[in-house]
Order: C-alpha cells, then structure tokens, then sequence
C-alpha cells in the first residue's frame, strides 16, 4: 500500500500525479523537456537511457514504462530494449550509445563527477557536450522520478497492457497531454 | 575542469542553468514548485530539507547553496543548519520535521520505498499525506540536482560571500527570475 492516499486507482507515477496537479506539472514539463525535446539524441535513445537507469534503481515500473517507450521508438523494437536492460556492453547499439550509457549509470550509482575515462570513452565515440549534458541530466532525473515512485510505495499495473497502452499514449502525445 | 564547456563563469548549477535555457526552465519551475509553492512545510523547512539531502549527498554547492536559504527563511538562523547538518537527531528542531528528515535520507539512501517504522514516527509527530509527499520529493529532487551538479564536475564559487549573495536573491525573488 502507497504511503499517501492517492485520489485515483492508477498504479506507478500516475495516481501521484492525478494526486497532486501543482507538482504534476513541472514534473511532467520537464520529462518533456528531456525526453521529448531539442537534443542531438534521438527520442528513443533518451527513452532507453530512462530506461536503463531505472533498471539499474530497481524501479520497475519506471524500467518497464520507459522501456516500452522505447521500444516503440527504436528500429530494435522490444528485443534491443530487452537486450539492452540485460547489458548494453553486449547489446547491438554503437558505441557512442554504449558510452553514455556507461556515463548514466555512473551518475546514477553515485553523486560524484563521470569518471574522466568513461567521458573520453564516448568523446572518441563521438559524444560531443549536448550528448553528455542530456546524457547526466537524464540519468539524475530518474533517480528522482524511481525515488518518488519507489520511495512513496506507489503499486505495479494489475493490467498486462498497462505498459503497452501508456507508450502509445505517450508516444503520439507526449508528457503534458491533460491526465483524466 | 567540467565535464562540458559552460558559457558563463558561474560555479555549481548556476553555470549549467546559463548554458542550457531549455533545461533551466523546467529544471528552476520544479524548485520553485517544490521549494516556494504551496506546502504545510514552511519554506524555510523545505530548504532545510534539501541542504541537508544534499550534505548527505556530499554535494557541497547544494548543501551550501540551500543551507544559506533555509537559514534565511529559519529562526534559528545558520546556527541552526550547521545543527541540522551535522546531526538532526541533537539538533533543536521538532519531532516532525526530525522523523521528516530521516524520511528524506531512507529516500536519498536507496530507491526502495521509506520505511514503515519512520513514517510511523512522522505521523505519531503530526504529518500528515502532504508533508510525506513533499518530503519524498524535495529528497528525490536533490538526488536529481545534486547528481546534476556532481556529475558533470562544475565548480566550487571562489567567493565566500557567494551563497548569502544567491541567498538574498533566491528568498526575494524565487527561482524563476531571468538569469544574466
């Protein structure tokens, strides 16, 4: 059971942010904002980035929402999520990829600077400042959004096609689309 | 030396914000939100929370940052923080905003959800569902922030007088006023 009433029967994220519509907003704006907005990385690979970190955290249910938007964003669909969850250093993505996803998870495991090696690892892959700005921007966000939803005991989707339903919501109409 | 090249000579997040106004935007609407919008914890409590997330966190900037704003917005002045920094347990604050604290750290600690026994202890102290929720997400907010700031190696100010500058700025005007 969450922690906190929450106002509707939505598992995960939702039912906290149909809870609190004055914290919803930027929350949402700035999920938006770096999954969804200007940046040198495509759509899926930040959706991947999201993903990964999260799996890493252990929150399931942001591992799996943002691997479903993922999926449904990249050429390898499901299978390179999966793959990629599992080991990005044998999954089938380029280095550069491979890189700052090592850069991700060094910031998520700890709040200290990447290491230089790992920067100068993507750098030769072709990294350049927006890749690694995004890259440490995105990781730190979702070590607080698994915080929020983890931290407050929020509950996992009783519905199989929660995943699937939310990523084609999502995906056609981004994070700031009115919730019910 | 950072991770990324900033466009002004700004230590910690400052130079960040200032490099990238896309980021910023959402990024200063949430601190606003959660620091300075509507709340049962004064603000004074909520950035009291956040330096000490971020002491835990060893982000120095933030700690510094957040400690001269709550000391500011607090009767017990910077006196206080340092005694809230250094150990809320001993230090002269009420049994709610201590059992609020330890909330924050269990949050900041690990992405598993507070535990029962000190969310027992806050609402034995009088917290009630909105002073959990902020609580959890002010602490997931600076394990975003802080890794931000950390991870991308920015600078400490050479200034001393830096965090009471920003400090007068922060509680006059927020966080949402155009940066230089």
């Amino acid at each position: 059971m969450p922690h906190v009433s929450i106002k509707a029967p939505v598992p995960g994220i939702g039912g906290l942010l149909a809870t609190r519509p004055d914290t919803a907003q930027p929350l949402m704006l700035l999920a938006e904002t770096l999954l969804r907005g200007p940046s040198p990385l495509s759509r899926g690979e930040r959706e991947l980035i999201a993903a990964y970190v999260s799996e890493r955290n252990a929150c399931r249910y942001c591992a799996d929402s943002h691997g479903a938007f993922a999926a449904q964003q990249l050429d390898g669909g499901e299978e390179l999520v999966k793959a990629v969850l599992a080991d990005p250093a044998t999954a089938p993505i380029d280095a550069r990829l491979r890189a700052l996803l090592r850069v991700a998870d060094e910031v998520r495991a700890e709040v200290t600077p990447a290491s230089d090696e790992t920067v100068a690892l993507a750098r030769a892959a072709g990294a350049e400042d927006a890749d690694l700005h995004d890259t440490v921007l995105i990781a730190a966000a979702f070590c607080m959004y698994n915080r929020y939803v983890n931290g407050l005991g929020t509950e996992l989707p009783a519905d199989p096609d929660h995943y699937r339903d939310s990523a084609r919501r999502i995906v056609t109409h981004g994070y700031l689309r009115q919730r019910a």
